[in-house]
C-alpha cells in the first residue's frame, strides 16, 4: 500500500490478441461488427484456432486508463486478477514498467489470464471476443483496506459487473473508499454492458459514485434517454460529477447545475478509435487528481483521446501533457 | 509428413517482445545499436524488468520466411522447438494459421519458449537481446526422415549454429535431403553469426548447400572479402546458387559463371528494415519452388522485401505475388 497513490484502478486484467480479419470471418463466428462478446474457454480456443497470426499486447479498459494515467506522470495502482502464466506476467510487467503499483498476486491455479480476441476489420473497426478467464476469480476477499489503501480516487469499470462477485466487490471498494475519504469513479465501459447491469449501475451511480466517465450511448442506456439535452437534465439530479464524451462533438461535464462544454480537437486522420474513452478518462482523472479546474480536466481528457485516435493501439504516450 | 511440401524451414522458434527505448537504455544494458546478442534467462529477466510495455508477436528469421512463403501461397513446413507454454502456443498458432505444417511437438519440460527482446530506437533501428530458451533443446533426435520428409527444399538459418547440436543437426538434415533429392538452402542470418561459426559455415556451404541467401555483409564475413566484385569472383568457385541482397543496390544472383542483377524497387519511405532479408528469401524461394527462372525469383524476392520495409513488422501480406 502506497499512501501517495492518486488513482487506483479496479478492473478486468486482459491481454489483447489482435488480428486482421475479413467480414466473412465475423459472419462465420456470428459476431456483429463492433460488438464485444463474452466467450468461454472452448469458444476462445475455437476462435483462436480459426484466427490468423496475431499480435499480443496488454489491454483492458480501465487498465489502459491507469497505464495512461501513470504515463502522464500520475501515481497509479491497480487491482485486477491474472494467473501466474506467461500472459499474466506480460500484463503485470507492462503495468509495472509504467510505474503502476500492482496490488494482487497472480492466481496460482484456475483459469488462464484473460484474453480478448480483437478482430480488426478493413476500415479499422474492432470486434472483441473476450475470454475473462482468471478475471472471473476476482473476489470480495481481494478488496481489503490493505489492497485498496487510501488513494485520492479509485476507478472501477462497468465490465467488473460481468464477474460473479463484481457488484459486491464494487460496493465493498466504495465502502472502504468512503471511510478513507477516497473518491469513487466509475467508467461505464460500453452501452451493452450498461444494459446488462442497468439497475445495479443506477444504484451504484446514485449511492456510491462521485465521478462517472461515460460516452453518450452509455448515458442513454443508463437513463433510457435519447437526446443529450434530456440526458443532461436527468444527470443534474445526481450528486455526481459526470464527464460525458461525444466523439467529434467533444465532451460535456455536468455537476448539478454546473455545465462545461469542451470542443473536440481537430484531427487530420482517425487511425483507430479504440481506447479513446479510456484515454479521455486518464487525462480527465489526471487533471482531477492534480486539483485542476474542471475545464482543464476536460481539456486534458480531450488531448489524450485525440492522441490515441491518431495511432494504432490504445495507450497514451509518456509525458503527453508535459507541454500543455 | 506431407509429400507435397515445397519448403521446410529449420530454425530457432522465437516470439519477439518489442518495445521502444531511448539510447540511454542501450547504454545501460551495454548493447551496441543494431546488434543481436544472445542472453541467458537471468539476463532476459533483468532486461525485461527494465523494459517498458511491450508488444508480442511471433518472429524468428527463417520462421518469418516460412510464414511469408506460406502467405504467398506456397506449401510450407517447419521444424523448431518451443515449449508447451503460452508463448509456444502463440508461435505454433501463428504458423499453423498460415497453413504451415508444424513438425515437432512442444517440449513438455525444460526452458521456456524463446524470446527476443527487440529494442526499437528512435529512427526505427532495432537492437535484439535474444533468450534462446527452448530452442537450445532442438536436437539431432528431432531431425528424422519422418520429420524432414521429402520437401522440394529445406531452408536452414545460420542461427541454428548457435545451439549445441546445431551444426550436427544441420549436417543430418542435409544428409536426409540428399537421399531424397531435396535441395538444401541456407540463410546466413547475420554477419556476427557468420563470424561466430565461419569455418563450419564455409564447410557447409561448400559441401552441403545448394542455395545460399545472404546479404553482402554476411558474404564478406564468410569469404573475408571487402568488395562485391571480389566476393562474386570467389562465389563462382562454389557449386551453389547464391542470392546476395544489397539493400538499395538491389540483389545479385550468382551460379558459377552465371550472374543476374536485380535492381531494387523505388521506395517512398522506409518504415522498418526488419525482416527485409527474410522476406527476400521467401519471395526468392517461392519462385524457385515454382520452377520460375532465376530472374523471376530475384524479382519476387525484391518485391516481398520492398513491401516489408514499408510497414512495421516483418511478415509478408497474404497473396502479395498474386498480381505480379
Amino acid at each position: 500500500m502506497t499512501n501517495s497513490t492518486q488513482l487506483l484502478g479496479i478492473s478486468n486484467a486482459i491481454v489483447d490478441v489482435l488480428a486482421h480479419v475479413d467480414s466473412d470471418f465475423l459472419d462465420m463466428i456470428g459476431a456483429p461488427l463492433g460488438s464485444m462478446t463474452l466467450i468461454d474457454s472452448d469458444q476462445a480456443e475455437d476462435i483462436y484456432s480459426k484466427m490468423g497470426p496475431a499480435t499480443e499486447m496488454s489491454g483492458g479498459s480501465v487498465a489502459n486508463t491507469i497505464a495512461g494515467f501513470s504515463n502522464l506522470g500520475g501515481s497509479g495502482a491497480y487491482i485486477g486478477k491474472v494467473r501466474d502464466d506467461q500472459l499474466g506476467a506480460i500484463f503485470n510487467h507492462d503495468m509495472t514498467s509504467l510505474g503502476v503499483d500492482i496490488r494482487l498476486e497472480p492466481a496460482s491455479g484456475g483459469a488462464a489470464t484473460a484474453r480478448s480476441h480483437v478482430l480488426i476489420s478493413e476500415g479499422g473497426q474492432r470486434t472483441m471476443q473476450t475470454y475473462l478467464g482468471a478475471c472471473l476469480g476476482l473476489s470480495l476477499a481481494d478488496i481489503t483496506e490493505s489492497t485498496v489503501g487510501n488513494p485520492k480516487a479509485l476507478l472501477l469499470e462497468g465490465y467488473v459487473w460481468d464477474i460473479a462477485e463484481g457488484p459486491a466487490l464494487a460496493k465493498k471498494a466504495a465502502e472502504i473508499a468512503r471511510t478513507n475519504g477516497t473518491a469513487v469513479a466509475l467508467s461505464l465501459s460500453d452501452s451493452y454492458c450498461v444494459e446488462r447491469h442497468r439497475d445495479s449501475f443506477e444504484d451504484f451511480v446514485r449511492n456510491d459514485a462521485n465521478i462517472v466517465v461515460a460516452d453518450e450511448d452509455e448515458v442513454h442506456a443508463l437513463l433510457g434517454t435519447d437526446s443529450i439535452t434530456a440526458a443532461i437534465e436527468q444527470l443534474r439530479n445526481y450528486d455526481v460529477l459526470f464527464a460525458v464524451t461525444r466523439s467529434e462533438k467533444g465532451s460535456v461535464i455536468i455537476h448539478g447545475e454546473e455545465t462545461f462544454e469542451q470542443a473536440a480537437d481537430k484531427v487530420d486522420e482517425v487511425v483507430d478509435t479504440t481506447g479513446a474513452g479510456d484515454a479521455y478518462a486518464a487525462g480527465f482523472m489526471y487533471g482531477w487528481a492534480n486539483d485542476r479546474p474542471l475545464s482543464d480536466c476536460a481539456r486534458y481528457g480531450t488531448y489524450c483521446a485525440t492522441q490515441v485516435i491518431q495511432q494504432l493501439g490504445a495507450r497514451i504516450e509518456k509525458g503527453l501533457l508535459d507541454d500543455i
